[in-house]
């Protein structure tokens, strides 16, 4: 490992990538400190308050079980709008593409694309489109940027979990990165798909029934549940508990899991949503996410603590209690 | 030639890439019509008027003479916003990174997009970091994503071209294209540098003298002056007239354009910009110009008639009268 390289791992969305984000890129680019650092920016533009957010995509492969780069590019930058508590409303599309792509992948990529975005009424506003030499791409990323507005008075944050909150998990885990790496590998699905989602309208219902009280949402993409509970946990200095017998992982995940050799804890989902709701309103915030379709499987697997800042607990199904560390390394490369 | 494959020259920014993007890029993703597409979009959030703007860079090299890719794609984001005669304010950087990149070169890309960021008053807010595996990118890709405020009343955009406007260029052609060029392929500069430069502020000495009357903006990149000129006769349904021995073209592109075998008036420029100006203001406009860092060698190229929708012509410098079209295949790949 040489370290004057930028390596695989450096992109996985764990350690690697925290050191990478910590010690280099958010210094020299914006200063902005750890504790305000969320899935989008609060921009105050006169009487409004706006969401802005970009995330890159280089999943592989391009179309996979569930959905394409194209309509991932849309649920995710829409998710880390509604992450924000920002309504999604325009989206901007940028496309390197290597020379070579076929044209008609192309034509179902960008259909995907526009299919999603009319579903999160999210409107694709603004492009641009780069094409190089084949081999100096895969196909085609795609970057998209997101703006939103804040129609709430709340604010809805990485460092706003309390002590007493209970932890939502809006359902199971894993399908988005154990049907990339099944496709990948040409292992047997089993009728498993991505979970690739948008979940504005998820949020909506949960603000709402809960208003002020959900204190923060955050989607668990790179680096899966664990990591993002790591995160968000030394983000808002509390301990998290959470209960090992709330997680729903399905049976075809639990088995690809086992053949790749990997904990799904850990494993990127695209439409799944962690939440910190106070205590007295968080069955009813429950109850209304299992109205919705994204929320049917909604469950409380947690609580927060006024414990160590930034230590993640986990009550086993056995009985014992594991530490809950960020992800190590590369689990899953070019999951997004 | 197979019509089914993405060619380099469908990123080029001539005619190739116009016909992608209308007829598969842009009725699949929005269905903006040609008169309505600008180098940003215009959105209503509140009282306030933003325009929304997004670039991706993979220009080769990352580093060449007078810039990077770092400072590049802060220049062209900024410049983008400033066309639609918004003030540039808030940034996002996404990030592809090719596995095994020199940490030292990511660090001083990411240093140049920082100064080059101060130096333009924009504040880069959100961002992202992916990284694939060894020979799938090439170094390092950046999209650059930009929201500005229209802080004024006029409405500036590619359609607003009036028979009787003077139009306006602000210097010399096809240094940027040219310094990329010479230095891929390792050929004499002899000084020559890229222009690429932040127009924002040239723009506001434009506007605080022209007012309503700086009908329209647009920084001539891709395809170079001849191609952008093409793009807004056609948008506004006018014809230009041009006057060759008004354009200046430096010696040292003179030069390497005879031996690379390239037309300046086709080469990438990433810190100018044409204007078309009602010609009532145009000399004051002109002079207000020249006092600036980037306009001082601003000049009246031609003039907008009312004649056939998207022709532009040339008076010649020996006396004859030359058709331009956009740029047609790839001239120049990788230049932004």
């Amino acid at each position: 490992m040489n370290d004057d390289l930028i390596l695989l791992g450096h992109g996985s969305g764990g350690t690697l990538s925290h050191r990478l984000l910590d010690d280099l890129i958010i210094p020299a680019l914006s200063g902005i400190s750890p504790a305000n650092q969320n899935d989008a920016a609060v921009l105050v533009a006169g009487d409004s308050r706006l969401a802005f957010t970009t995330d890159g995509y280089v999943v592989d492969p391009p179309v996979f079980p569930g959905g394409s780069i194209g309509s991932l590019s849309v649920h995710g930058t829409v998710n880390d709008l509604a992450m924000m508590g920002a309504r999604p409303l325009w989206l901007s599309c940028g496309l390197i593409i290597e020379e070579g792509l076929e044209r008609s992948l192309l034509a179902s990529i960008l259909a995907d694309m526009r299919r999603a975005a009319d579903e999160a009424a999210i409107q694709i506003v603004t492009g641009d489109t780069k094409v190089v030499p084949r081999g100096k791409a895969d196909r085609i990323f795609i970057t998209t940027s997101g703006v939103g507005v804040i129609e709430h008075p709340f604010s809805i944050h990485g460092s706003a979990a309390r002590p007493g909150d209970r932890i939502i998990l809006s359902g199971s885990l894993g399908d988005h990165g154990i049907a990339i790496m099944a496709a990948r590998e040409g292992l047997p699905l089993d009728g498993l798909c991505s979970d690739s989602a948008p979940l504005w309208t998820l949020v909506t219902e949960m603000l709402d029934e809960g208003g002020a009280a959900v204190h923060l949402l955050r989607d668990p993409t790179r680096g899966g549940v664990a990591t993002t509970l790591k995160e968000l946990a030394r983000q808002s200095a509390v301990t998290f508990t959470i209960d090992e017998s709330a997680l729903q992982i399905k049976p075809q995940v639990r088995g690809l899991c086992g053949i790749l050799g990997l904990d799904p804890l850990y494993v990127a989902n695209e439409g799944k949503l962690l939440a910190c709701v106070a205590p007295e309103v968080a069955e009813r915030v429950l109850a209304r996410m299992h109205q919705h379709p994204q929320g049917q499987q909604a469950a409380i697997i947690g609580t927060v603590e006024a414990g160590e800042a930034g230590r993640v607990r986990m009550q086993t199904s056995v009985g014992g209690m594991r530490m809950i560390e960020m992800l190590a390394g590369e689990q899953l490369p070019r999951i997004c």
